[in-house]
């Protein structure tokens, strides 16, 4: 794509409640635009890098065998009185009435409504375990929204359900989803930690909450140096190996500082192993057993002939908050450097173009013309700027390599550069061989 | 995938409003569930044809250089004041308070929202012309919700709009978007005519509807046999030919009964060529000049140096709704059949299964196994049932392709055949081929 033809409107008045990093660069380089209180547009950019975690997030749920539907935005009031959390979820949740005056609201979560829709659709054990996600947007009505994407009241979310007949084989669901996560975050470029978790206004009595680490994260977290050296790769996909998958991770210590004990943490944490850093929330999962199908009469005929409740459990992502944490961990010294698979572009070429002189952006164009038909997706800075302010708004936008032409590039070599690392002259095709590796 | 795995759940109960055999069609086959009145759950395979009819959407309007972004569902009253629909678009708005007392709505439709965005970012002509668009839930409170997905509340709408420097500029992108309405529904199956129409809440003075024939059709059309015969692919996409697209396009007659006048199809039509028919809406087309932008301020610096108002137009395509028009086109005595690009499978694969013959099964699993190497995207029915109500079942469904494992079947030839055609005794390689075609 040409620079000048996209909307990407690059700006340097913040306001001032734009107080930490990802909100900052988020709104600097046209990502998204506050339209109300804690409610953003995603412009061009930034809902291209949102698209991008998406599909990674909605690949991983499928890999596992989750089916993918979606969920209406709009609820009624009436299956969250069955369940009796309509009184619970307090002025968080916005409600609304109708033109015939019914008692509607905009889902915060969904257990209420995929209980009901699953008791209305399946009645024998037979057609169970079952795991259903939908990624569709939400809203929390914030009291004080804040932190731009990161605390907003209408945000983009993945959630998942599992349904079995029993907790033996509703733990073996948990495990899968346990694994999705990890896999998930590390196709993302990010370093997760599972933590045993409270399980706040979903209820249940397993959770886990997966956090990443960044410096200028919301909690403080202590854990094991030895946890991020487990290979993931070394487990397969089956009951057993999942078990021991849950079970490695969870054998190191782990916590945000609510659960934080330091006697604890020295006898369980050599010394030399210790970390203590920031992390962010990017995930949540839970197993409340039937916190919600009992309430919602959501049965199935047994294999010997009962009614069993369906035990179900719930997984959560949050998708547009992910693209605030991974700015969080990813963006340091103005410099931000988008993980490969999320980047908005390939590549950035960025010509030095004079009044007197497009020779330069001819050759830039010939590249891109090139980069294009393999398949390449390339940005072409062929905005009339200095050198130097264009270094400076490529920082930011992030595109993880550059190539550069200027003085430097002669012939069929150019100046390729990772971002925020070491120049190099290369002919365009071994830089296409870098890319693509 | 594993019909004994798939949450589709098959209904043989219809609620007594499911009137039209889209509704109808959809419950029967699980492609959706009703949540409140006018508020569907898009289960998978409802949710899988959908998301197809959305890609080809999405990329139609990327071919002619719109830029996907993304706006909020919940919007702030105060840019409807500003533009003056506030109140205009009366009970069908639905309007929130949030928990601070603010005034809020769900977004019917975005001309005032991308108008204050695009008034905040661009300030140049020499940024114009810009096309942008979005896919998004929107909310319309229909006094009375009915006809399913046709006329609900909370529907999935692609919805672009242009911005131009002048009305000739503006009219370009007008042709632009003309264009990849026409190509998206060729894509999708479907035979739509372009129809002057009136432009409503929109405003505007141009303005065409695109009308899919479908005998069940809420609208009886009038036209011309020989607009069917114009091929889209003459055309370039430049600005001449697609200005000789549009008007040899509206060159033929074309109208709603609303606007039907005995006298004139009589004198425009030959007699031989005259079709009466019935048609449903499927997308919507306005060019409004600064009918947003002038109230809401939104001007660029124009060459000479003057302010100019940017001249809009917007662009609405029904993405849940064609689910349902596509239904109403292709749906007949009681045989689905969908277009190859929007199907939920490539093929199914149907073994006729006994409790003392196991074999077809196995044999079918091969297939399976088979065709998922090569990406072909089967549907293996492993369900115990016999074959009549398979037939039934999978002509509801509406994979346009089959291959029967029974009877027939010898060594490596299977029965195959289209749905509702007719059957032919096939080598695997021999279906692969036909499918691949």
């Amino acid at each position: 794509m040409l620079l000048s033809k996209l909307f990407i409107p690059i700006t340097k008045d913040l306001p001032s409640d734009a107080k930490i990093k990802s909100h900052q660069l988020m709104l600097r380089t046209g990502m998204i635009r506050q339209s109300a209180s804690g409610i953003y547009s995603w412009l061009p950019l930034g809902f291209k890098i949102m698209k991008k975690i998406e599909l990674i997030v909605r690949e991983e749920q499928n890999n596992i065998g989750a089916q993918e539907m979606l969920m209406p935005t709009i609820q009624s009031a009436d299956i969250w009185k069955e369940s009796g959390r309509y009184d619970d979820y307090g002025e968080e949740m916005l409600r609304i009435k109708d033109r015939q005056g019914r008692e509607m609201l905009y889902g915060p979560t969904n257990e209420e409504l995929i209980t009901e829709i699953f008791r209305s659709s399946i009645k024998s054990y037979k057609s169970l375990p079952q795991m259903l996600y939908h990624i569709q947007w939400k809203f929390r009505d914030e009291v004080r929204p804040r932190f731009g994407v990161m605390r907003c009241r209408e945000f983009f979310m993945k959630d998942a359900y599992s349904f079995d007949i029993d907790e033996e084989s509703a733990k073996k669901s948990y495990n899968k989803m346990f694994y999705a996560y990890l896999k998930t975050f590390k196709r993302l470029g990010l370093e997760a930690i599972p933590m045993a978790a409270d399980t706040g206004p979903i209820g249940g009595d397993l959770s886990h909450e997966f956090v990443i680490l960044a410096e200028t994260g919301e909690s403080k977290i202590y854990t094991d140096k030895k946890i991020f050296e487990i290979n993931l790769n070394k487990f397969q996909f089956n009951d057993t190996s999942l078990e021991n998958m849950r079970k490695e991770f969870t054998s190191f210590y782990a916590v945000t500082d609510e659960k934080f004990n330091k006697g604890e943490f020295d006898k369980l944490v050599d010394k030399s192993n210790q970390i203590i850093t920031k992390g962010i929330e990017v995930g949540h999962i839970f197993y409340f057993s039937d916190k919600y199908s009992k309430p919602l009469n959501c049965f199935v005929d047994s294999q010997d002939g009962n009614k069993n409740s369906v035990k179900m459990g719930s997984y959560g992502i949050g998708v547009s908050r992910l693209v605030g944490a991974i700015i969080e961990a990813k963006y340091n010294n103005d410099i931000m450097k988008w993980p490969k698979l999320i980047s908005p572009f390939d590549i950035v070429i960025i010509p030095s173009i004079s009044k007197n002189n497009k020779e330069n952006l001819a050759k830039a164009n010939k590249i891109y013309q090139d980069l294009k038909q393999q398949n390449v997706d390339a940005l072409l800075d062929d905005v009339d700027e200095n050198m130097s302010a264009k270094f400076k708004k490529h920082d930011l936008i992030g595109v993880p390599y550059q190539i550069i032409i200027g003085s430097k590039s002669q012939g069929d070599k150019f100046e390729f550069k990772e971002i925020n690392g070491e120049t190099k002259i290369l002919s365009l095709k071994e830089i296409k061989d870098k890319i693509k590796n």
